[in-house]
């Protein structure tokens, strides 16, 4: 994704019956559109970091579930006058679903990102109930 | 979750190593969290509806991925006058990670809800390049 290298990104993903969630998106499903989505993303993004953090691994057969957060920094493309376009930092929550397939390659079946919203701390919900999400 | 009957919530899920997103929430982990975390919306919500659409169901194995879009009708509690609290339409995307324990049940492993935000609408996408989500 930090390359945005497309090819490498459809090595991950399974081949079929797969589906993907960005922040704020509807769901697609299926390698067109999930991998589309992607070419989209990668047009309109001149630069994009992802640091991990939270990262936990739950391996259940040939199933895993991965969720983290993704601490992101990026950038749209150059201004005119050839300067950096503006930088964003995002907090998003991610879930993804591997499958091991018969070669023994771990491979992407879903993945599901959505962003933290202010006011949605856990920490606050420990303190008093609020209102809810 | 439309009756706000927590025990039937916790017979869903699966016993341990479970995660859960809520729309705009972090990740929550483990059944004391998760569980929790429904015991305050619940404590919260009045009335909630839920209307599924878009749903998809892919079985491989014991595990099961069910993606849907969530129309959900909620409102707060009731005015301090006896009304009705206001009502609030939402439109929320879930991807659902189900598990087929030894007895044949299924129970929920991952849940994760984010909000489809406004201009994020995958028929934009499809006419031409937008700023991405």
């Amino acid at each position: 994704m930090e390359r945005g290298d497309l090819d490498r990104m459809a090595e991950v993903w399974l081949d079929d019956e797969i589906s993907c969630v960005h922040p704020g998106w509807p769901v697609l499903r299926g390698r067109v559109d999930v991998l589309r989505s992607y070419a989209l993303i990668m047009a309109n993004t001149e630069y994009i970091q992802f640091f991990l953090t939270d990262v936990q691994v739950t391996v259940d057969g040939e199933t895993a579930l991965v969720t983290c957060t993704e601490n992101i920094l990026s950038g749209g493309p150059a201004e005119p006058d050839g300067g950096a376009g503006p930088l964003m930092g995002e907090l998003v929550v991610a879930t993804n679903i591997f499958r091991r397939t018969p070669t023994g390659d771990w491979r992407l079946w879903s993945h599901h990102g959505s962003p933290v919203l202010a006011g949605a701390e856990e920490d606050e919900a420990e303190d008093e109930p609020s209102e809810g999400p």
